[in-house]
């Protein structure tokens, strides 16, 4: 059974133009708003972050040597730090840890893999500033995500360290779309669709295979990853992206977390203050990262 | 990377007969010394329960109306409420509850669907000594989770009121073994096997449908399951059978957590105190079951 303040958020949600049906430029803009309704992370202080065109926000209580990197939502088309400034936030007081957004490169106009040389940048620029690889977590939403995990293959791949674990919220881990979620799912997910994430997932590619390891982490190998929490609605299309995800990860050896939550959608725990649903999926973020990062 | 004692215990175990390999009278005799070397849980008091041939574990702190029901494993041929006090207790402690673990009739004296009929018979006896449904949880290790969810299924179909959670650790949900795990994780697992888990499923069935819903619950329509929290190992042949049983509850719409530790083995977290993996996976289902039984 979901609250009350989310069945009349979702409902709100339902009723409004859908967020991938609007031609780009529009989306882009609404993007940048899709924090409008949500809570504002009290006490915490944001500062740009040049070198990765991104944001830093630093909680009150901020373990040195820990830290969070974090990847943006928008299906690798649209998004940008700021839209996702006060989840930053949130997640940057649950975790305890300085929280640093870096910018990365949409398409269409900078197709596969230029956001992952901007991701693998990140995390190299986040250890340069004294983040302790063993005290460190990437995470991210949807396309962030995805980003998110094959920013640590990528990593893992040029011998870089590996991080202390990935948070994946509602993570877009297959741009060929075989989750079976996508036809099982379709009347009940009010945000994504098959049609609008295959024309991004064309943006993306740019010709490039849809099941390039890198480009679909799902169909990496994911032997020696740090462990996994991914956290989806059950009411999304990309339901199967995690579930499939979790099930590869297990089978890789990899400590793998998955949790469902019935009647959610697509990112629902970036609505901190909406609903409790968003707010406890932050704070059970939170308990993981602290109990791996002490 | 798992602990160092986890590393020695299963040393230990692989290098000791398999139990489920012995003939079935030294079988049963070497489950009832199963918790052996694990931790005394300190504080809890034990009584007998004899109208379910069972045994209550009552800790310092327990919450009034909130209960535990809790079938222990033993492949549906083995084990007893005795056989897990310790894990009962241990339970009991971590969710501030007290805790019931009924008998049930053994194959293949009482194939399917004998146990499951006295699972339901507990869970009725135990709301009528006062355990309030919305604060119960239903939990059990291998065979008993498969009967812990079977129990809540049969209950539902009944019409019963739902419990507040199902915790199911390894637990043996697909008496036709059909998971891919029974090969992939043949050369891991150090106590389960297909030829093992075949030879019991053949005495529980005595001819039934290996895929009738009751008998192997992931084949059961799952809708309107209470929250589901499944633990298993990462080396073990069960595995599939909680992954598969997560992707399904997740498609019914049910909450549904799945915690894979990567390098255990078969229900560990029953080893409370001979490793710190076994008192995590404890105290993470104390925080689980806390959170829905408030």
């Amino acid at each position: 059974m979901i609250s009350a303040p989310a069945r009349q958020f979702w409902t709100f949600i339902h009723n409004s133009p859908r967020l991938f049906s609007l031609p780009l430029d529009m989306r882009r803009r609404a993007a940048e708003r899709s924090e409008g309704m949500t809570s504002e992370p009290r006490g915490v202080a944001f500062a740009p972050a040049p070198d990765v065109h991104g944001l830093w926000a630093e909680p009150p209580e901020a373990r040195p040597g820990a830290a969070i990197l974090y990847f943006h939502g928008g299906g690798y088309v649209c998004g940008s730090p700021k839209s996702r400034r006060k989840t930053l936030g949130h997640l940057a007081l649950a975790c305890a840890a300085r929280a640093l957004a870096p910018a990365y490169r949409l398409a269409p106009e900078h197709p596969f893999p230029a956001a992952l040389e901007d991701g693998v940048f990140a995390y190299q620029w986040l250890l340069a500033q004294g983040a302790e690889p063993a005290r460190t977590v990437i995470a991210g939403d949807s396309a962030g995500g995805g980003l998110a995990l094959a920013t640590m293959l990528a990593a893992r791949d040029k011998g870089l360290p590996p991080c202390a674990g990935l948070v994946l919220m509602s993570p877009w881990t297959d741009l060929s779309l075989s989750g079976e979620s996508f036809d099982s799912r379709a009347s009940t997910d009010i945000t994504c669709s098959r049609a609008a994430l295959g024309e991004m997932a064309g943006w993306i590619l740019a010709g490039a295979d849809a099941r390039a390891p890198l480009a679909s982490p799902l169909f990496a190998d994911l032997t020696g990853l740090p462990p996994i929490f991914a956290l989806v609605g059950g009411d999304e299309v990309l339901l199967d992206d995690t579930i499939a995800l979790i099930r590869k990860a297990a089978h890789a050896g990899v400590d793998a977390f998955a949790s469902v939550a019935a009647g959610m959608q697509h990112v629902y725990p970036i609505w901190s203050g909406v609903f409790p649903e968003a707010d406890e999926a932050i704070a059970s973020i939170g308990d993981w990262v602290i109990a791996r990062t002490e």
